[in-house]
């Protein structure tokens, strides 16, 4: 482990831990992409996405544009949560507008013997592009480390790419649990050794995304992706905070604030005071909805400060309830984060 | 109007009114589709699915199929929520395996001289299905009347098609908000009259399908989807049972139950006391989870029981959270239908 830089600005950590702050932090997912015509240049040079995500000097430097032009309390490692099925032997392609797509899924057990735990060494691109981030951002804000959710990964592992249902992910559960639960393990297992790689390299907080949790019956939740989260959370969060962002899944908001973790991510739908209390004593991340930065200039400000009054300036990290969406324009998205800035709290 | 057949089974009426019932009702959303071979059988030696839509006689053929295969407690006119934009000028296609299409969308005021209010007239072939129906049922079950909600359709109209974000629809209601309220209103006149021609032909009970609230924060929801639904509900409410079902805008149940109807309908990641809270005095309508169909037998008796037990026997008709999906054994659905009518509640 190296010796850190001590950072600059470190509200984000601050904020994670539930001490106060002298304003409210604030970063964006996703704010390391398509909004910004210098990522876009970037990008544009490559044969694709993932020339981008396995090219460490690359990826630092899309990492660290949004410190740079948008002003964030935070930057986020330019990756994507599918280098894990990728390194654990299912390559993904990403296609353009479309989204991922797997050539290969697992359908039967006889399909395991496709998977392998992932080497950590076979995403040391990923540790790299930490490393030089780090280097390069000199102390100036935290960086965020992340993985996918178990059960998220899951669903791309056996649906083979995005799905409004994702019924052939839920169809394994139904049919062959044990099946259903082997793979978990693995991917639980090569997730963990990710994150210690990530923060070995050097991270400050990790950020956990089960995109597609809200699919879940909540008692499927509390058997098929709360365990393996948990199982994360364990292992990362006695070395940094550690950020849960299970996405729609708001019923199940209550059994993820019992597990190890310090911040608990809000999508755009649900009611602050709902969050605040399933969620305890955590602090929450969210939850302006991303198309309010589609509107002009005066509403973004009136939106933000609604939803930061609604979250009362306490054990807040600012953000959007979903990743930032790529036709946004980046002018929006300095309003919205000027406005968290600058902001001042009603007292009651 | 016409002289009504009476009903040999009404228990769907009794349990929308609120009125105690010797036992729990039950049907599916979707149970006249692609789950029968019998279904399959007719639409395939057809040139599509709007061939079907629009041939009274085969869609009244595969309404009934449920009722005589899987001894439902109601049909539900075999028709498409789309049928509405269709009307209104903007026609859509589906496409297998993707879903539907629209070759000319709304995106800015310009486009509204596309759009008309809908002529009754065009739906002809909707009501005379509903005839057909009618006269073949011969009183056994109730038909349900269907429309989607003004929201949900406008998302379609603008974005085109599907979409997990419908981002464009939601932009804009950013940035165009008058230019959406003027869709949402002709939309709304278009369907009023529409659910008119179904009550005349006869249809027992109307169910409106708001399939997209759940992208809306739940202001959003008050302004853009709420209203017009409420408008719907007044014009039908008078006439028939009303069953509104915003699939996933679950913080807004308490708004949508300040509304003229009888049901709310329930997706199945909502907890069941949750909703009690927030629909008051409401019947639900609802929400085993859909991939629990594709669970071995016993496993499905055990999830329907559950679910039953949840709803306590009372104001409860007994549905899926989501329309059955497509790959589901009618054996699995008949083991469903058989559990809610031979299940004997648990009295605390």
């Amino acid at each position: 482990m190296k010796k850190m830089t001590p950072l600059k600005n470190d509200l984000l950590l601050r904020a994670a831990r539930g001490l106060k702050t002298e304003r409210t932090p604030v970063w964006l997912m996703r704010q390391a992409g398509r909004i910004l015509p210098e990522y876009r240049a970037i990008r544009n040079s490559l044969s694709g996405f993932k020339e981008l995500v396995e090219t460490p000097q690359l990826a630092a430097e899309v990492t660290i544009q949004p410190v740079d032009i948008l002003d964030v309390d935070a930057a986020i490692i330019f990756s994507d949560i599918l280098v894990i099925p990728d390194a654990m032997g299912l390559p993904y392609e990403m296609v353009e507008k479309v989204g991922p797509y797997f050539p290969q899924t697992i359908k039967a057990e006889s399909d395991l013997k496709k998977l392998r735990i992932a080497d950590p060494g076979d995403l040391s691109y990923v540790y790299e592009a930490i490393a030089i981030t780090l280097r390069e951002l000199d102390g100036r804000v935290p960086l965020i480390g992340f993985a996918g959710a178990p059960f998220t990964l899951f669903c791309y592992m056996v649906e083979g790419g995005g799905s409004k249902t994702f019924s052939k992910a839920r169809k394994m559960i139904a049919q062959n649990p044990d099946l259903a639960h082997r793979i978990l393990d693995m991917v639980t297992v090569s997730t963990i050794a990710y994150l210690h790689g990530q923060v070995d390299a050097g991270v400050h907080l990790v950020q956990v995304f089960d995109s597609w949790a809200a699919v879940l019956h909540r008692s499927d939740y509390a058997e098929f992706s709360l365990p393996y989260t948990r199982r994360i959370a364990e292992a990362i969060h006695p070395r940094v905070p550690v950020t849960l962002f299970a996405k729609g899944a708001n019923f199940s908001i209550g059994d993820l604030a019992t597990l190890p973790c310090d911040t608990i991510g809000l999508d755009w739908t649900v009611p602050v005071e709902f969050a605040r209390s399933q969620a305890m004593n955590k602090t929450l991340q969210g939850n302006l909805d991303p198309t309010a930065l589609y509107a002009p200039g005066k509403e973004i400000v009136k939106k933000t400060r609604e939803m930061l009054q609604a979250f009362g300036g306490h054990k807040h990290i600012a953000n959007l309830g979903h990743g930032v969406y790529p036709d946004t324009d980046p002018e929006a998205v300095k309003i919205f984060v000027n406005t968290v800035k600058e902001f001042e709290y009603e007292h009651a």
